[in-house]
């Protein structure tokens, strides 16, 4: 995938310009040269702008055919589905993009490339299949030595799935390079991992070896940098992947923590859990890591996508009021406040 | 392995009677009648009880060959490393059992069905390797929906690993019969699920399905029982395992914890984490509960198993004053108290 120039169609069948359909809406955030096309039947003809509000011109089409003209060389499965699994009806559209020469990149649970047909149909079609999140390389415990990270590392938390962890992360570390941090993103979940090109992808590494599995990746990377911007995952307080949200926190050993938050979010998505006031969870975050190495909550960072400009600096306005900590939306207004707080951090 | 009645040899090469091989203690504790022999070279000549203070006349040799005499069915791999993984220097022995006609019981992270020269063995001499680790059937999400749980659910949690989780839970389960609770031990670690002969091996499920893994069991077992006591795992201050600790916690959706202890350890086994006091602890384990299903400490478990019988008694009542809850060593006392102090869950 990394010899030749990616040109790459997302799958996003009904869900594209929605919360399902994020990796899509972060490669084209962050990539953008790298999409050719989004395959989704139910809007197709338009272009990504006019879903997006960004993208340009590059088309929505319906059918895989449709797209052969502009030359694609890979589809992307992208939607981050409840349960990682493959949709049915997409191994058809699977099918014909290899039929066509396609590479697939899944960040799907289940391995595409331990699909018999799947499998058999990419070796006669002398095509790849990038499985993100193939967990096999990963056997190690953590150390829970804070000695062998040699950088600054921050994590985001959040209060819920899909409030901005990856973007925050990923804006910190691009953000941060302007104020002389040699800063890297890290990548741990599906979006991330295409947008980075590597990473953790956590939340598919077995238990006992998810901490040691992101403690290894920031060891190796703390040679090359001297700041780590880790991408978290979930929240401590989701019913089905608190798990692996706190061995990110006890495995990354973070010097600080941003804390993630959809504004309007008053539940868990697709659970009737109540999420407690930032503050609570702040503090939640900040006793829960101590024992194993002590680290603090710098700021707020909101998605607020769905707001206008004056909506949303009302509401970062409200949440510093309410949480007495720096609030930012790192992408509509940028995330200097958060970097100024990370200052203390310069000196370790 | 169900349909023959098992008899076992224990391998725990250099560490019978250290916390290192609890699966073996654990299974001599209760299921006795298994277990025919320890293989062991360091202690070969004694028997289990010389070395245990219980256990009988099981004896202890020093190859598989001097045990055959006694006629085992089966070698159960009996400590549960750091990591999981298989010393190189038991595959031999390994062999060795399966050319004698032995089943194979392991709880390693590591898959010996997997491993190409004992599963070609195991296929030559018709032998069979129980692989107890094995994660693939789990695939599910958990609800979050406590109301799908139509039991109690008491949740053994911890200090720190080896502090008496899994007795804890086996022996509330066990003296519980006997004040008319219909309850079952739900084995979450590999020595529960030996004993038990079923259970979730929590510890080697991926990520995303920790939580959907245990709770799926446990909707499944609350059709037939109305207590059902979860061996926890690890300690949410893990820096290794917390991840599958919170998954426990957030996947059980225990009625009420109990916080086990081993009386004199101050760190993390292995680690330079040290553990909060019992009360902070306690509470630490109820706010992080509590956004997805409120939960007590109801109760102290200590494993006095190193201590004399006054040590042991003075310890309780020391940690009954300080945490101010009900404090019992199961095994030496028993766990009444623990049990009234469950009494509130009846009337649910």
């Amino acid at each position: 995938m990394h010899e030749k120039k990616r040109r790459i169609v997302i799958l996003t069948e009904g869900y594209f310009g929605g919360l399902e359909a994020k990796t899509a809406t972060g490669l084209i955030m962050y990539k953008p040269e790298e999409v050719v096309a989004i395959l989704d039947s139910t809007k197709a003809g338009k272009t990504v702008q006019q879903i997006l509000g960004f993208g340009g011109e590059i088309p929505i089409v319906a059918k895989i055919a449709d797209s052969l003209k502009i030359q694609p060389n890979a589809l992307l499965i992208g939607i981050a589905p409840r349960g990682g699994k493959l949709p049915s009806e997409w191994r058809e559209v699977i099918k014909q993009a290899m039929e066509n020469g396609l590479d697939i990149i899944s960040g799907l649970h289940d391995m595409l490339n331990d699909d018999p047909e799947l499998s058999a149909l990419a070796l006669r079609m002398r095509v790849k299949i990038h499985d993100l999140r193939e967990s096999k390389p990963y056997n190690k415990v953590s150390t829970g030595d804070p000695s062998l990270i040699k950088s600054q590392v921050i994590l985001t938390v959040g209060t819920d799935c899909k409030t901005g962890k990856m973007v925050t992360a990923f804006e910190l570390a691009r953000q941060a390079r302007k104020f002389e941090w040699n800063s890297l993103f890290i990548a741990t979940g599906q979006t991330g991992i295409v947008i980075a090109g590597e990473g953790v992808p956590i939340d598919s590494v077995i238990g006992d070896f998810m901490s040691g599995a992101i403690e290894e990746f920031l060891i190796e990377k703390s040679n090359y940098y001297d700041l780590l911007c880790v991408e978290g995952q979930g929240t401590i307080i989701h019913p089905g992947y608190s798990g692996v949200s706190l061995a990110l926190i006890h495995g990354s050993l973070p010097d600080a923590m941003v804390l993630c938050h959809y504004p309007g979010r008053e539940r868990i998505k697709n659970y009737r859990v109540k999420i407690p006031s930032l503050s609570e969870l702040a503090q939640l975050h900040e006793e829960i890591a101590k024992p194993v190495k002590p680290s603090k909550v710098i700021g707020i960072s909101l998605n607020t996508s769905h707001l206008s400009d004056d909506e949303a600096r009302r509401e970062i306005e409200r949440i510093e009021d309410e949480t007495e900590l720096p609030t930012v939306d790192p992408v509509r207004f940028g995330c200097e406040d958060l970097i100024n707080a990370m200052e203390f951090l310069r000196s370790r």
